[in-house]
């Protein structure tokens, strides 16, 4: 497989619990008059399908008829290697912020799938929900007015994501391991987490989700191939259960 | 005060014949999130005040309240040097076409004031308008499903003009982290490597030096700062000493 001549990749847009079906079918607009096809819904408010969303949707039907529902964003994203986090606000976490403009750079050029979340209309992501994401992706906007709506949002990376299309994808460079997948990177977390819980890593208790994002953002960060993230995880297997001599 | 109308040049926006009052609301909501703020109205359909822009604009009244009414193109864009007119629809003109990426550089780079021209939201701008128009300004979009709204056009016009303004810098994300020094990682490699021999993972001995390296780069590529290599030493000590309970 060449990886280098393939066409671009379309992230796919992961709605992570909308409220309104109307919001719904504006953002499967905003999509398709952009190319993106591909929407996924983390537990939406009013479940799925929701008669609303066709109306609002404009003719971008096709968009709503194949869109997936998940329960978390974690199993929503599992197939994807680079998953971005839409958001202007501060975060207590140390991740990279980029524009929509570096994010559609990165999206197209990268050999693996990318997912690009989007909060609740009006509570947006949880810090929980950040810290899967690798990247956050923020809209440099007027700092005494920022009301972009969720489907402003989504226009706004889709025409980005969008604009280059034509361009060919570079063909420059080392092939490269693909980095693991969201699905492969949750199994080393989840192992360690488990691991430091029966080591009594974690407290004070309340302190203990902190911990855990860090040790996540720590994870995400280091943009292991899978692997790199097996190695790793014979790395805890052995320092849990050390070979008797 | 405004902090939007020093240089560059911010262009005006020019809706011709909106119908919708919500319409207009949306389009100020669009402007002011990126630093937009001279709104120009030909001949709204259903009269200036309209009492339902107002909630549209979601807090942009200074925008609506600024607007000025026109009775043709040729008066609103009079003190106006460059016009632009968007449409995504061919007409019978030899006109030069430009993105909202193109326009937006000139925009900012000429010395004279620009406008930019919107048409009626089902209609479009009449032929004689986009005459006026030195330029046209096409929103590359799905050949398949073209369907922006008068917001949505406005939004993608203003969000290209703001992004190498000043404001447009993402203030919200944390400054990096510097990558750790060769020493610090050191550290880590080094304790891994013990706890690793104290466990019994390096086996048959022969292989222990890939093994080692491979490590070594798998760390190494992490790209972590100090602060993130100190809490990965931590994780170490925490899984080979487990807190006894």
């Amino acid at each position: 497989m060449n990886i280098f001549t393939r066409s671009p990749r379309t992230p796919a847009i992961v709605l992570v619990r909308p409220q309104l079906g109307e919001n719904i079918g504006k953002a499967a607009r905003a999509m398709l008059n952009f190319g993106l096809t591909d929407l996924r819904l983390v537990s939406p408010r009013d479940g799925w399908p929701n008669p609303a969303a066709g109306p609002a949707a404009s003719g971008a039907d096709i968009v709503l008829e194949q869109a997936r529902v998940f329960d978390s964003v974690a199993e929503a994203v599992a197939d994807c290697a680079h998953v971005y986090a839409t958001t202007v606000r501060k975060r207590g976490l140390v991740v990279p912020v980029v524009t929509p403009e570096e994010a559609a750079r990165e999206i197209r050029t990268q050999a693996e799938p990318s997912a690009i979340l989007f909060g609740a209309e009006r509570s947006g992501l949880e810090t929980e929900e950040v810290a899967i994401a690798g990247k956050i992706l923020t809209v440099p906007i007027n700092p005494d007015f920022r009301s972009l709506n969720l489907a402003q949002a989504v226009i706004l990376v889709a025409y980005e994501w969008s604009k280059h299309s034509d361009l060919a994808i570079p063909t420059e460079g080392e092939e490269r391991e693909p980095r693991a997948t969201q699905g492969q990177l949750e199994g080393l977390i989840g192992q360690l987490e488990e691991a430091l819980e029966a080591a009594g890593y974690y407290h004070p208790p309340d302190r203990t989700p902190a911990t855990k994002n860090t040790i996540r953002t720590i994870l995400t960060k280091a943009d292991w191939s899978n692997r790199e993230v097996q190695a790793m995880r014979g790395v805890i297997r052995a320092l849990v259960n050390p070979r008797r001599r």
